[in-house]
């Protein structure tokens, strides 16, 4: 990792008219570019609204091929401005075989790799499965000019073992684009348990690790198809450092660029004042790939 | 587990007066009994100040056998007061083999199981290693009259791997007795980054495993041996509902018995909302008995 890395993420809206949406993205990383941030990161799938709400064939006409067309204009910004962007596409990879897939673009405007959301969700609202095929490229941090980036998306956060398999391979920051909220339907305090939640495992998942946490969530209520409901999506980005200490944060509303400056050595030396690595029982970890111990 | 649990931590201070000090745990533990507790929790090596500091072969005569006598006096308060109790033991197994050991006693005061400390820890002021061998019992829930008790200690709290291990092999609850505090020479910032990356870490547990998390820390400045160092043990012991919400929690300085009803089917609930288990890629989760991805 560079000795001082300045990471950026962009907590925004992802609208119906998406060329207006994409549009907004890219002033927004222009926006990072200019206070100098190597990194930017836009929310999970932000090409438009979140379309996982219901199941609908009509919605795989919205997956592209990467490279494609948007992985094309990323390409030229991030060249054009100098800086990593981390995206996220619905990626068509072959007919009837689509993936969440998270693009990541070098300073040269190259694609320095991708990852295939590993864990999909199925909930009401979020039906992922009828879309999404699991990855199949592993737990492996991409390499690019600026370091190694463990790249998980979204439902992958509630899972330690994927934040330890990218630090274990190497992973110096992890990264984590999202499309979360709430359901309208449940109770204030239901909302707030949620919201924590999700708060708290991304945090500790920099302190299981040692290394800095990039969350980017998108904003907005988007309703349902044909329907009543429709999730309002809760913010709440946040850039943490190795103890999981919050550096700089959204709320559940704002449009925000969010910064944060990182210091290898200031990560370092936490990784040798809690050594984790060092303790791990290997020796008994086995049943770690277990389903479940009956 | 029961339909309904009411659980308790003692967090308290462990002097030299190891008399004194058992016996003010045990009217504790009588005064959780008066609260209807069916589990009641002591702090990791109650039974007396933390010997960890410094490496001194002296300190190896303050371990007993399990059974001996403390535990003959614990089982005899379990079954007087119809309470389960989790203590914990510097344990002599053998010459020259001694375990940082849970013990766990069931309402009849029987012994329900032990744990022996998986993860030992070895930093300046907490000298575990010389100490403790590292546990060879596996992370395998205890079985008891209340339910399955995942019972872990201190460092291991740091290792999610220790958590899932317990909630797969059917943990109902998890348990961290545990000794932690502050080296009064870092700064403030510094301590109150470390005490949040403790609590956010045990939360993060329940939120993976969609388990209560009880855990018990004991409070005190204890001064070194032949040093002007010493630990300023932190307290702030909580118990944590199946989403990580704080349900009862204390002070950095206070004595208190916490107490928490915790309920069967909201925990069942919680679980089918966050079905991790469901999702879990134990087709790509090998690489976590590796020290390391080289």
């Amino acid at each position: 990792m560079k000795p001082t890395l300045t990471v950026s993420a962009v907590q925004q809206p992802c609208n119906e008219d998406r060329q207006t949406n994409l549009n907004f993205s890219i002033a927004k990383i222009e926006e990072a570019a200019s206070a100098n941030a190597d990194l930017v990161v836009l929310p999970e799938l932000h090409l438009g609204p979140y379309f996982c709400q219901n199941e609908d064939y009509n919605n795989f006409a919205l997956a592209q091929p990467i490279p494609g067309p948007a992985t094309e204009i990323l390409a030229t910004v991030a060249k054009r401005l100098k800086i990593v962007i981390v995206s996220t596409i619905f990626e068509k990879r072959a007919a009837g075989l689509y993936h969440n897939t998270a693009v990541i673009f070098d300073k040269d405007g190259s694609i320095a790799g991708k990852y295939r959301k590993m864990h999909i969700p199925d909930d009401p609202g979020f039906y992922e499965k009828y879309y999404f095929t699991p990855g199949d490229l592993g737990f492996k941090p991409i390499d690019t000019s600026i370091g190694k980036l463990g790249i998980l998306v979204c439902w992958d956060q509630w899972f330690p073992e994927a934040a330890r398999l990218m630090a274990l391979a190497g992973a110096e920051l992890l990264i984590y684009p999202t499309a979360i909220g709430w359901d309208p339907q449940d109770t204030p305090e239901e909302h707030q348990r949620q919201l924590d939640a999700w708060i708290t495992i991304q945090r500790s998942h920099a302190v299981a690790n040692g290394i800095p946490v990039i969350s980017c969530n998108r904003i907005g209520f988007e309703q349902a198809p044909n329907s009543d409901a429709g999730i309002n999506f809760w913010g709440n980005s946040f850039i943490a450092g190795p103890q999981g200490e919050i550096l700089t944060n959204a709320n559940a509303t704002e449009v925000k660029l969010l910064t944060a400056t990182l210091v290898s050595t200031r990560i370092e030396k936490v990784r040798q004042i809690w050594p984790y690595f060092r303790d791990r029982r290997i020796d008994a970890y086995q049943d770690l790939t277990r389903r479940f111990i009956d």
